[in-house]
């Protein structure tokens, strides 16, 4: 297969994932804005990967197909998870390390707990592991919207991050509200709040009148403080929300108590 | 489907899960071990989901069949997740809550940056965020290896988190050294290590000669510290591995500083 070549013409080498997959709505304004700042080139999943979490592909093989963008944006649809994605590309399909990675724009919020199951934070995650500044940006709605504020601030998130540069291990995680540029307020620089699924399963049967089970369930916000990331406070409040994300998820408290409980062999 | 109810006459309630799969070598060692101290039930992937993160399935339905272990465990192998096995047990398969969730006895450790691939810790994290003490355990070899006396660790540690209690939003993640009782030389708390997997992918052509690729690589370890996870310093030393594990991944350092870029919208 072709490797994608960056022409270094352009000011910065982009590389762009998701989690929606290629054919989405959301990377098309993406590509569409980050284009006119630097060279982009795209490696996506070939299909909807939401909620993937940090899923990797090692006991099966993954393959990639060449995908144009509007004829002149390279990109490749791979058939794996957005971290797959990620370290296919750098490892293979791009043929130098690109200055950024951008995931997104993902088709609804990626806040609270549901950062942990996101695969759009896990493509920045991956890029951020293999040292590239990374961040994902998500759209807070699972309706009908209009990416179009989403990719502009995207652009400009991307050129502020390349200027400032992120913490080794460090990615910003971004949600947007869906609301036109007037109507929004601001930037909050927000820590994940705490929340859970209230889950239930919806319980069907087959044809053959075999029970199957589908997961359904509403976001239950445990922290309602000014500073968090949820829809509720930061998003519905019509704030962009910016979580700076690390990935070392040791209990550092709990790591001194742990201690004291003198565990035997 | 006929739920699991728990007969009430032991003292403990104990759900078994593990990402290794239902048939696999680990969780029957642990099942054997857990029995002597409580009721245990077995909800786990019905195939190997090594390396799936913390995903969900919301796209598609999965299904859950009975399992007997030895004809007086019960257990159902889902078609999920590790993550979706916990899910689907704690909202539909048990008419009660469990007093503890354990997950594994992985084969393989999952110890440094492997801890956010791994379905073994996954299962016990979703334990954490629905508010039940859950641990992880692995046996640090990918090699032939012998449960036995990771199991009876697994049955020491289960009764000291009982009687001890976890605070809430903490889990423990452990790994044991593939070697005799005698050869262990003890126990040590540690810390989530830096490390990247030094990826290569496998590039090969399938019997219409078009390419594939396969995921391959070594754990790169980038922290030494006498009091990291990673299996060079503590299980390769021969102590127990325990580190405490919890979700919110804000980076709070840069958080604050992140608050001086002055973004605007």
């Amino acid at each position: 297969m072709k490797r994608h070549k960056f022409s270094c013409k352009k000011k910065y080498k982009i590389l762009i994932s998701n989690d929606d997959g290629i054919f989405s709505q959301g990377i098309f304004a993406l590509v569409n804005e980050l284009k006119k700042i630097g060279e982009v080139v795209v490696v996506a999943p070939d299909k909807q990967q939401s909620a993937v979490g940090h899923a990797i592909t090692m006991n099966y093989p993954i393959r990639a197909i060449p995908y144009n963008f509007d004829g002149n944006i390279n990109g490749f649809a791979v058939d794996g998870t957005p971290a797959d994605c990620v370290k296919l590309a750098i490892k293979y399909l791009l043929s130098e390390i690109p200055d950024i990675i951008v995931s997104g724009i993902n088709h609804g919020s990626n806040t609270a707990i549901s950062v942990i199951y996101s695969g759009t934070v896990s493509a920045a995650t991956e890029g951020t592991i293999l040292g590239i500044p990374s961040i994902a940006i998500s759209l807070a709605t699972f309706g009908t919207c209009d990416f179009t504020y989403a990719a502009k601030f995207s652009r400009e998130i991307t050129k502020l991050v390349l200027k400032n540069k992120l913490p080794e291990g460090t990615l910003l995680n971004i949600n947007i509200p869906p609301i036109s540029e007037s109507e929004i307020k601001g930037v909050k620089i927000t820590r994940q709040g705490k929340s859970l699924w209230d889950d239930t399963f919806d319980i069907r049967k087959d044809p053959s009148n075999k029970e199957y089970f589908w997961l359904t369930g509403n976001l239950k916000i445990l922290d309602k403080d000014e500073d968090v990331d949820v829809d509720e406070i930061a998003v519905l409040n019509k704030y962009i929300s910016i979580t700076p994300i690390q990935y070392d998820l040791t209990d550092y408290k709990m790591f001194k108590k742990l201690k004291k409980w003198k565990i035997k062999k």
